[in-house]
């Protein structure tokens, strides 16, 4: 078993790097906070003997050895970055669940014949660059590294320059290392396990997701004396849109969800009718043919609303996965740890994304997951009990170890 | 007769100073361009013989002698201030063209009885700091000038310390000068003039206003993970409330309007369902009971969309004023230039607020309009014509001149 104190006493100290304003956290990628998170994460990996590799989209990996020359790593771990309004322990359990593993196998001086990894991703939340998971996916050859590189925040920084600036950027090339297998330990961001008071979810499955990226142009206008009949009110269009994916989501309950999160309005002056609005939609389900169905009866729909009333439409794609199933032999060797622990456990489908599902594409993959309160997440009042987070470190120790062998 | 090649010289030399992206203009008040635009007038009514005046809210008056001692300065004028992306000629052609009667005077060597006072008014637009008209209203004391000072803008930029910071806050106290008559030209802003074939609108009316900022507060939480039923969506909460505002202003068309230009959801990431929204509702009517019923209407609807979606409701009146008459006298001589001076023209109700419809309040007042092309307003590619422009200026001439006396 994991020292659950210590584990726990990690992620009270990661917390104290980039505060929220509500107890959470603001630690968002390639910013200052992020670098500061990042030095604490390596002194912390040499502290445990370990030593670290950074690749050039900031990928950091700490590595203890194992006794088999020829044995491929096991990788371990998560990302680091938190949302702007963000929990503690969304990504940074998993990370330092990773770390907490070596540590462990330190203690009971284990020595595996597999050399253990454990990463943090770069820009896993995809809140300041979309899309998310991006780093992970660039190092599973789902994406170009000079379109990540290239990808821009609200403030049109670079992705590329921001991880210069920081002084984050490693020489190893991206995607090159190979992998006996992936574990992440992640909470649950949903209400499923604590509702059915299980203490570990054994993740089989992740479910799909569509980013659309809808720009809706009308015209700058005054509110006062422009007539109501000459208006082309971009924020009226959006209004209408936002309400359409509402009802597609819900026309597909509970097998998908919808919504979007991020919403602005040109110029955004009291008085000027908006001439433009740029929102996001998220739309996700475990099943492809319902994201393709939800997909196009947005752009059919949306489409209808803007020609109704002379609105100009673009649609971009900004991110975007198909449902995933992971690693039979992984998921296995997660539920009989669950088993052999003791915990009470269930099959459950992610809800959200996870660097997990990019890299199960170039390696055998699974996941653990434990409950959080409420099923609350991307909110700085994201809770977790130590148990919890204990129960979960403990079941990714297990298996992988069991995979990196004595 | 105005100098017609002068005025448009002069509106298209301030045109240079706070340049927009498409042709237009960005001079938001108490910014850096603000400042430089102040200097240009200041320049141009010094070299016309004025003294400057300037009050403890940044207002500008420009002052030619009259012949009486004894008698009140008859004042014209409008602002200088634009929307982020403003047009050329919203305020700014109702100051250069009361430049223009003081020049005007000078090539015709005619001395007036009355001083003429030639005014800027600062913060008209309203769009960094709300309300709209804020100068002229504590002139007109309708606020305090304490409260007015305390206005912040979206940075969190206090109205006051910015003025400050500018270096165009006077000594002289605010609202102690006493005017004979105050006279206003401006753009429609809207499409009546132009599409009746008239010159010149005799403003006899101004319609009333209401801005009410809504705050609908939900819960931040993860747009993969959350499932519907569990979700407290504030941007859909706003998305049906401008649906509402929408159907309410048409429910009383053509006698009012209704939009929201200021939108805003947090913490604005794309996977975070947004857990709260906050949005300016424009009503406006030249009727007070519509006005009133709107508001009425809004708070009860957005109260009934709220409780259904467990979301929680904050609405503050953040701007306001009631349908203004012009004052009889005013009117009848503006009505009466534009005949004399051969000019189409027509009683005309204006559908935007200006610094008139306060001061109207303290001061004998009316306004002339002059049409712009399309009704556009609000927008960088606002136009009016040379021909247009001084036609209006000399309407605006021929009134101040009467009413001043020779
Ligand atoms: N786990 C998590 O919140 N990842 C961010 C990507 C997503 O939106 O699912
Ligand atoms: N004239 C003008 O655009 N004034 C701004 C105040 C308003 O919104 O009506």
């Amino acid at each position: 078993k994991i020292d659950k104190d210590r584990l726990w006493q990690s992620l009270e100290e990661m917390a104290q790097v980039g505060p929220g304003v509500a107890g959470g956290n603001n630690r968002q990628t390639l910013t200052d906070a992020d670098a500061e998170g990042r030095a604490l994460f390596q002194s912390w990996c040499e502290a445990a003997g370990c030593s670290m590799g950074l690749d050039t989209m900031g990928n950091m990996f700490a590595r203890r050895e194992g006794t088999d020359p020829e044995a491929l790593p096991v990788y371990v771990g998560s990302h680091l970055d938190t949302q702007p309004t963000g929990g503690r322990y969304d990504g940074v359990l998993g990370v330092l669940a990773g770390l907490e593993v070596v540590r462990s196998l330190n203690d009971l001086c284990i020595a595996t014949r597999h050399p253990i990894v454990v990463v943090n991703w770069t820009n896993e939340e995809g809140t300041r660059f979309a899309p998310a998971m991006l780093s992970s996916g660039v190092f599973a050859g789902v994406h170009a590294q000079d379109w990540a590189e290239d990808r821009t925040d609200a403030a049109g920084a670079r992705f590329g320059d921001e991880l210069d600036r920081i002084g984050w950027r490693g020489e190893e090339p991206v995607g090159a290392r190979k992998m006996q297998a992936f574990y992440e330990l992640h909470i649950e961001q949903g209400p499923i396990l604590e509702a059915e008071g299980r203490a570990i979810g054994v993740v089989t499955h992740g479910q799909g997701l569509s980013w659309t990226q809808v720009t809706v142009t009308g015209r700058d206008a005054h509110t006062g004396s422009t007539p109501m009949p000459m208006r082309r009110n971009a924020g009226l269009g959006m209004a209408r849109i936002l309400e359409l994916v509402d009802r597609i989501a819900l026309s597909h309950a509970p097998h998908a969800v919808g919504a979007a999160g991020h919403v602005e309005v040109f110029p955004n002056s009291r008085n000027v009718i908006p001439g433009r609005a740029v929102f996001t939609v998220d739309f996700r389900s475990p099943d492809a043919e319902v994201i393709a169905d939800m997909e196009a009866r947005l752009a059919e729909g949306a489409a209808k609303i803007c020609a109704e009333m002379g609105l100009e439409l673009a649609l971009e794609q900004v991110g975007g996965f198909d449902p995933v199933a992971f690693d039979p032999d992984c998921v296995a060797r997660v539920r009989a740890a669950a088993e052999r622990l003791g915990h009470t456990h269930m099959d459950i489908i992610s809800g959200a994304g996870h660097d997990a599902c990019w890299i199960n594409r170039v390696a055998p993959t699974a996941m653990v997951m434990c409950p959080c309160v409420g099923g609350l997440s991307h909110n700085e009042a994201e809770e977790i009990s130590p148990d919890w987070a204990a129960a979960g470190a403990d079941v990714l120790f297990h298996a992988v170890v069991e995979t990196a062998g004595i």
